[in-house]
């Protein structure tokens, strides 16, 4: 932690947060500019936080060296995190990229369902995803079925062959969501919902967490250690847009690049999310492939048996027909990209 | 609602988007352009919404014409919304302004939180604040007192006659909470998160609705729209910076012309609160007067008997003395407001 | 300047850094914490700037401590500059702020601009705006008139006693602007025009430079420091507005804040442009009067003789009865916070 | 053009928007809703803009139908615009990507310019790109070597067979420019410089657009009319991140599905920048890949012989071997690409 002082701190500005900073164990040094007075402090950022110290009279600005997450870091783990399941699909560390097909809603209609599990399974897809509590912006849209549809769900998935995800939305439904789903999901708007992240932090279903509409790459990351800190170390991180200063051709801007970096950074894996990244049909396998090029763990994509007729999100669903169509144009660079890091880069080049 | 088609959409999906708008009850009138065809629909967007219509093929865009929006808008509801307290005190429709003074978190020192109030009594305040829960970034961050908190909190306010604001992170909080606290707050990273949204609706205390760092206006709106919708009419908004590309020099930026723009779409009460708004100090009483000037219902001031040993946020709280003295110059602005406002602006102007 | 070596920079990429330092005049000093290696580097960033070091092999991070503009800085020049005009108007230093009113663009109707010029002077403007020269978005927009529109502004302007403010748009442009106008305005489009800067830098006509959609404050600072280090001192800082991601009842956000933030920081004087800033009529009196209260050393507002037959911007454009009403308004409540910071803070508080 | 009026419009004030749209060559249509009246107005938006009516008494908001740009647009000229020079190298339209490498700045050091050059030919790239005037935001920083930096770019080109690329600052060197380089490339900082983009529109070189920081897809391709409106239709659109709130790990965001939205929307070649894009080095390849996979006509990517010693940008540049590395990789992408789109898509899918 580097502080920096006004250029008019008082000697005894600077001496009480060297003190304080003594005092909590930290190693302190002591540079002075030709304007700015610095104090170099090392030791441990949990017992005090760069926020203690900005509250000083006479600091100007409190800057951190080290990155705030830790069970996040790769600096601490330095392998990839691989989240297995019991019928030995694999997330993360360099295994075939996942795909996460399904309605953005469950629906009153299990047959549609099915219609796409099947298709998701045919296309190699190993999850079926659907809401079941829906967090929607205005009152007056349709808010999700509930158990019921999680029923449907697991139902749909148990026929096919396909694992389940589903979105929680509140810390009290944790018990009940985990006898159907073998995901839980948190959206975008409860990544700093924090009793949300402890109680999922102290299941042990694996957890994909979305990155929210405003979320910086730190903050998103410490969003997981809420979850890791907790207990539950399997974590799937998702970048799924964020807001930007232009919603008028894609609803939120992807951060592909915030793959490669989160990469850098952490071992958790990543997946993405075009669906609700561009909220544009045309847009899913684009994005997706670009999700994959750069190196994501798995995509997520909305498919619905009936995208004009859906309750929700029908605009950025595909219909199965179309799905299949980009899964095969998806498995193809899926493959290509599998087979380049894991034959080609060890030879060739 | 407008809908506008692509280019090439058929005659076939022109048809399906008015039929299944005239099924729902909407007026259609149909206008072909040079480029673009456009269907104008008029009906009750609570049973369509435009997103349903915008699944639909061939449509390109689809425009709402009316605010989404209803409990909260203006066009229903004319006149402010004036939300009045057992004590009298009252908050929107061109009453005094109101301001809520106290520590980011009520800490483990009575005296301390005491003396707060006691200056806050002084000062002509209204609302004693105090955080019991706080969402924090990092799970290494101070995570508040909890009950025990709210037990001093409200206790410091008896002592000294002042009203208790506090702030709900859980939705099974809520009967506790309510035996402490005259006002529920929400904080800004809970604004989309509609479970607790739809608790403190069923529940009649008066609700603080924070804005979200990445919360359009609209958006907000509508997150209050949750509030209304579940039966709760004492919604008081609170404008506390949203998230912009410059966090160099203050945390987040103050998006002031909303208080007016609120005033103007809706007859909800608006208030700011300054110290979260920049993270600063030094721009709590310049930010207070900003608000005040363009109409704000009131005013949030983090202060705390001690900043440099607060447990968070101290680098956004007013000491005691400072506190005195900015309220000084805040309370003398907004009684001149007031009375330019109810005086001079019948007679003079 | 702290360098942040990455945790695997090896000893001879930190020799290197060092070495390179030494050799530009830099006293460093070298930490090596838990995790990371850090370097302190106290010397003049004018010969080496943070970009250079950051393209050294095995440095992860650097970190500036003294801000970059130097000449707008505070810490060099303490006192406010003031830029005095011949008639005696003052702009900055704690002077009455002054009001910069007029048309969007000056258009073909002399007698029009004439009455917003008597008007503007009736109500205690000191300078009559106009545009020669428009940056429009769209091609189809209309342009500017030119120099043609430079000799009305000058003749209204002297027919009423006021001073003159227009935008320059092109270098080759300045002789011709400086035979009319008073005060060149650089837009906030060519915030980052260096060109542009370094032209108006060798000129001696005070300058009003405005803040770019995207430009942070300490980009809008070294854009002001081309200017200064070109050799012209007469700078007037311009808020009038940032992108941020709702843009829906308002065309940008006003950043508030950053008056006083600038203050702090920069001894230029700043004032602020509600007009462009909002983009809507029923704004520019709140938000004038929120940047007044803040302390901003002036306004510049839009009016014109018929905004609805306006060629640009009528929508935020004042017509003349309305602009007289709310100058009633922002007189008052600048001639209090006058009296207020130059009396009454002197003695009573 | 839909025109949306306030709850109380007066009929005085919707007929006189709609007497003004009619004797401007408008069809008009009335709908009165609920709550609001609404004009549909079919006509040339080229005489009346949207800014035009929104000024009118009793309008509430315009919302337009039809993109405002014209001659950038696919509904008008559905085909790839491709850009052909005269050694056969194509841009857009399918062709196989181009790249361009070289240096941010062309610096005094004829050798080392020529060795990217060399390499730059051998990986396989048609262009060499070196900057000769630079924006630099900091007086401080390097701004660039003028015509001599010029000079040695066209030497070094032409002895390795290459095409040449370099930022063109103001109009006035235009004539000069040309005499040196085949694409004149626009800055992002200069994106909403009307008079450099009218100067370049009159000139019949291709030139480079970069998309502003904050320039939404509409204004940047309205940047690219005023081009193509002052008679030039050579226009390569270049996406190069946009400003986010989240500059900790990137310079900027790149919004990679810029790209499939301004194929769908636009007849003009697109390539991307992924060195300024993101301002890391090790970022350069992911995203050139993303961009490639997701349909961009070309990449630009900064090459440096010596980054740690480059006066700029050396932190986003590659050094020489790396840069070989990453075209391997980068070509074998683009390739199979090529190949898939070509022979493939005809074929198997």
């Amino acid at each position: 932690m580097i502080i920096i002082m006004e250029p008019k701190a008082t000697d005894i500005q600077i001496k009480k947060v060297m003190d304080f900073l003594s005092a909590n164990g930290f190693e302190t040094r002591f540079n002075r500019g030709e304007v700015y007075a610095v104090i170099d402090a090392i030791g441990d950022k949990t017992t005090v936080t760069p926020n203690r110290i900005s509250a000083f009279d006479g600091v100007r600005e409190v800057k951190i060296i080290r990155e705030p997450f830790r069970l996040a870091s790769r600096d601490r783990k330095p392998d990839d995190t691989v989240i297995e399941f019991s019928n030995g699909v694999k997330i993360g560390g360099g295994n075939k990229p996942v795909v996460m097909a399904g309605p953005c809603s469950v629906e009153d209609n299990y047959d549609g369902l099915l219609s796409v599990a099947v298709a998701a399974k045919e296309c190699g897809c190993e999850f079926l995803r659907g809401g079941a509590f829906k967090p929607r912006t205005s009152p007056y849209d349709f808010q999700g079925y509930g158990e019921k549809a999680l029923k449907s769900l697991r139902k749909a998935a148990d026929e096919t062959g396909l694992l389940t995800v589903s979105e929680i939305m509140d810390a009290s439904d944790i018990d009940m969501m985990c006898d159907y789903v073998d995901v839980l999901q948190i959206g975008a708007r409860n990544v700093q919902n924090f009793k949300l992240l402890h109680a999922v932090g102290k299941c042990n279903k694996p957890v994909i967490l979305k990155r929210g509409l405003a979320s910086t790459i730190r903050e998103f990351l410490l969003a997981a250690e809420h979850i890791l800190y907790n207990g539950n170390s399997k974590v799937i991180l998702c970048e799924r847009g964020i807001r930007s200063f232009d919603s008028a051709f894609t609803r939120n801007v992807m951060d592909i690049a915030s793959i490669p970096v989160i990469k850098k950074y952490s071992h958790l894996p990543i997946i993405l999310d075009p669906s609700h990244g561009t909220g544009e049909r045309y847009l899913i396998e684009p994005m997706a492939k670009a999700g994959l090029v750069v190196g994501a763990d798995g995509v997520m994509i909305e498919v619905h048996h009936d995208p004009e007729n859906a309750l929700s999100d029908g605009k950025q669903s595909l219909p199965i027909p179309m799905f299949k169509d980009v899964m095969k144009r998806v498995n193809r660079l899926s493959g290509r990209l599998h087979y380049e890091r894991n034959c080609l880069s060890a030879n060739v080049d």
